[in-house]
């Protein structure tokens, strides 16, 4: 173990991410796009003789599909992207009141539950019209289905937008998708014939996920008000009585075992990590701005978060597009895979509120696009799944599928920050400590 | 790779550091004596019947004295403790002003000079008396010079000290002590007869380091504030031509660059990271509190810093210290350590100004105590090192030094905290947001 190799990865990789940040930003387009593209570059572009890479230079081996083992420098990494996308959530956390979130609870089920339904059926049908292969058909589907929510984060957050309607409907809908996109991987994982999976355990991890969304919002409307109240009232006796203040607490170290314990119990029944830390920094919306708590959690993300876009990027393997039948397949799915997240989001959001004007459903079809990684984790499942002798997914589809993550969290940001640029044009005076 | 048991590793680890150091600030003692200690129950404390670890069964496999391969858990918080101790000194850096540390620049070397010749002369002496094994004498004597400021650091800042004189002395020395300590561990292993060790390359190295600490103050002196001053102007320039401020920097990111690019090179020239993690902060020092940088790097120290302490608990291997004969000679080793650095120091504070107060040398001598990691590469670096067929230093003598290491880590800070007590109660109203 080496610190200077730890050290020279972390110190390029940052610095590349943020000029990449900077340049996109420079032209106007979301800087996590720059970030991804680096990601892409320094995986594939090979600088020696013998084929090596920037990343392959730092002693970044990326694993392979279903591969397990990594080298050290890749854990590191892979450690540091998904802490800065957990604490993305949790700062996103800290600016959502539960009670906000409740009052476009009717909205963000509809654009959740239509925007999980119109991807699966129409990626389930292309795929099983064409190659008639039901497995295949039903892993594809289920890849197609779950919003990461991550990358629309951080374009509402970089453009101070976290307090509009839309943006509490988009993470609204990306909690309640989330809980859908594990139900429909536990159903397709079952109809694969996978022997842990039964009704029974599918019954089990649904009424999981949602007793633990529930709780959640149950602490942080009645639990953590009280606790709150009865300290301070404790504190103040104190006070009263030894004429010193307490010695308190560090609501950083607070915070952070909260988010951390959250975001592992999230991910332990199946949920993605970054719902419990989203749901873990609702508890702290309350009191975040007193105690700066969200400035906190902002450095700790302003730290991380670029690692979690490289790594977006360095998952795209270019070797893979060197057949056209991928290629083809990659641009189809794709195309189902924006339009039928856009419309279904859309309608959702239009059926819960006929009066919406059509710049918002804009925003939350949008802003629902991305796949991220999540799509990457399913479609990694179908690959070392054996059903029957052979692979639940093809590695083309593979291919495919990690094509279309990357695409859809491409194409999005954009289109975001062009849409609430539209609405929201008062906005944009950008302040410097917002850049690089 | 999987997320889950990231997670939880952080979050278990994060959690009982905490404690231990609330537990331990509850009774007056530095907290991270609190954390130290955890470290060590949870790499020594066997859990199941099996002889498992808590450690153990959250995925950590401390690698062995020489040893390279190691698991992904343990690269993790390896490198979230080696970054902890890195923010940290570069927090210190944010506080020492170029021009104070020249102002003790005297003081500063004869302390470094004289704490680092008295342990090594002791130290050597004591195994060639005992032992007579020249190598294994060099050897321990080289792992007895550098002082490991980490400690001393956060001591300080814990207690909002920095601003004093003993502390400007301190941190001064500490920076000259490890420029020697390196020195004196190159010409060490040439008297081992490593074939890479000639007296040109240890010219080399002494040029080097002297160079990069020399040019990082003349930079904080000379480069930095013009370059400050250019910009400031630059930006109203742009604002009175365009009518809008600049887009301007992300402080942070610049400062992250920074410090692990100064870090890294520090590294790779052979001093330690903190050490030019330490440097790069000073650039930053002028402006550091109008650009709250200062809190944002606090705010890194407190998410990582608690795993370094960690760390090192967990180095002490238990099961070492089963012989009277490891026992006894590690005690010895231990006093001669704490005395031969405290009076050292001492000596070089007084030499350096005869009118300094009983109390300064007092706590400047303890400050210089703790050997830390330091000690344990040195150790590390003579056991793999193979003299005539034989280690160029026993594995008794690796244990005695890693007891070293870690007995010095937990004596100095409470004699350290009440040195400073003494000399300035006024300072110690406890402020909430100080603790956990």
């Amino acid at each position: 173990m080496e610190l200077v190799s730890i050290l020279l990865m972390l110190l390029v990789l940052f610095t590349l991410a943020r000029i990449g940040n900077r340049v996109f930003e420079h032209f106007g387009i979301p800087g996590l796009i720059g970030e991804i593209i680096v990601g892409i570059i320094i995986a594939n572009l090979t600088l020696t003789g013998d084929g090596s890479t920037l990343l392959d230079l730092l002693g970044v081996q990326l694993p392979g599909p279903g591969e397990d083992s990594t080298s050290t420098n890749y854990s590191i990494l892979y450690a540091a992207a998904e802490l800065g996308v957990i604490f993305l959530l949790f700062s996103v956390g800290l600016e959502t009141r539960v009670s906000e979130l409740l009052s476009v609870g009717k909205s963000a089920l509809l654009v959740a539950v239509l925007g999980v339904i119109l991807p699966f059926v129409c990626g389930w049908a292309y795929i099983e019209l064409t190659q008639s292969n039901f497995h295949h058909a039903m892993f594809l589907a289920a890849a197609m289905v779950a919003t990461s929510v991550g990358i629309t984060a951080r374009v509402i957050k970089d453009m101070h937008l976290m307090e509009t309607h839309e943006a509490k409907i988009i993470i609204g809908a990306a909690v309640i998708d989330d809980v859908l996109g594990m139900v429909v991987l536990a159903i397709v994982k079952g109809t694969a014939g996978s022997a842990s999976v039964t009704i029974g355990s599918i019954v089990e991890v649904i009424v999981m996920a949602v007793a633990f969304v529930l709780a959640m919002i149950a602490a942080a409307m009645w639990l953590v008000p009280r606790i709150y109240t009865k300290w301070e009232a404790h504190e103040k006796k104190v006070e009263a009585k030894t004429g010193k203040p307490t010695q308190g607490f560090n609501i950083l170290v607070v915070a952070l075992v909260a988010c951390l314990f959250f975001a592992w119990l999230a991910e332990t029944i199946g949920l993605a990590a970054i719902i419990g830390a989203f749901l873990a920094g609702m508890l702290f919306a309350d009191h975040a701005w007193e105690t700066k708590l969200n400035e906190k959690v902002e450095t700790l993300t302003t730290a991380f978060i670029s690692f979690f876009f490289l790594n977006v990027g360095m998952q795209v393997d270019v070797a893979l597009i060197s057949s056209w039948n991928v290629i083809i397949m990659a641009v189809i799915v794709i195309i189902i895979a924006v339009i039928t997240k856009f419309v279904g989001c859309g309608l959702g959001a239009w059926l819960a509120d006929r009066k919406i004007p059509k710049d918002s459903i804009k925003i939350i079809g949008v802003g629902m696009i991305p796949r991220g990684e999540v799509g990457i984790i399913v479609a990694s499942i179908g690959l070392n799944l054996i059903v029957d002798g052979s692979s639940a997914l093809s590695s083309e589809l593979y291919a495919v599928i990690v094509l279309m993550a990357v695409a859809t969290t491409i194409i999005a940001p954009p289109l975001l920050a062009r849409a609430f640029r539209k609405k929201y044009p008062e906005q944009f005076t950008i302040t410097a400590q917002d850049k690089i």
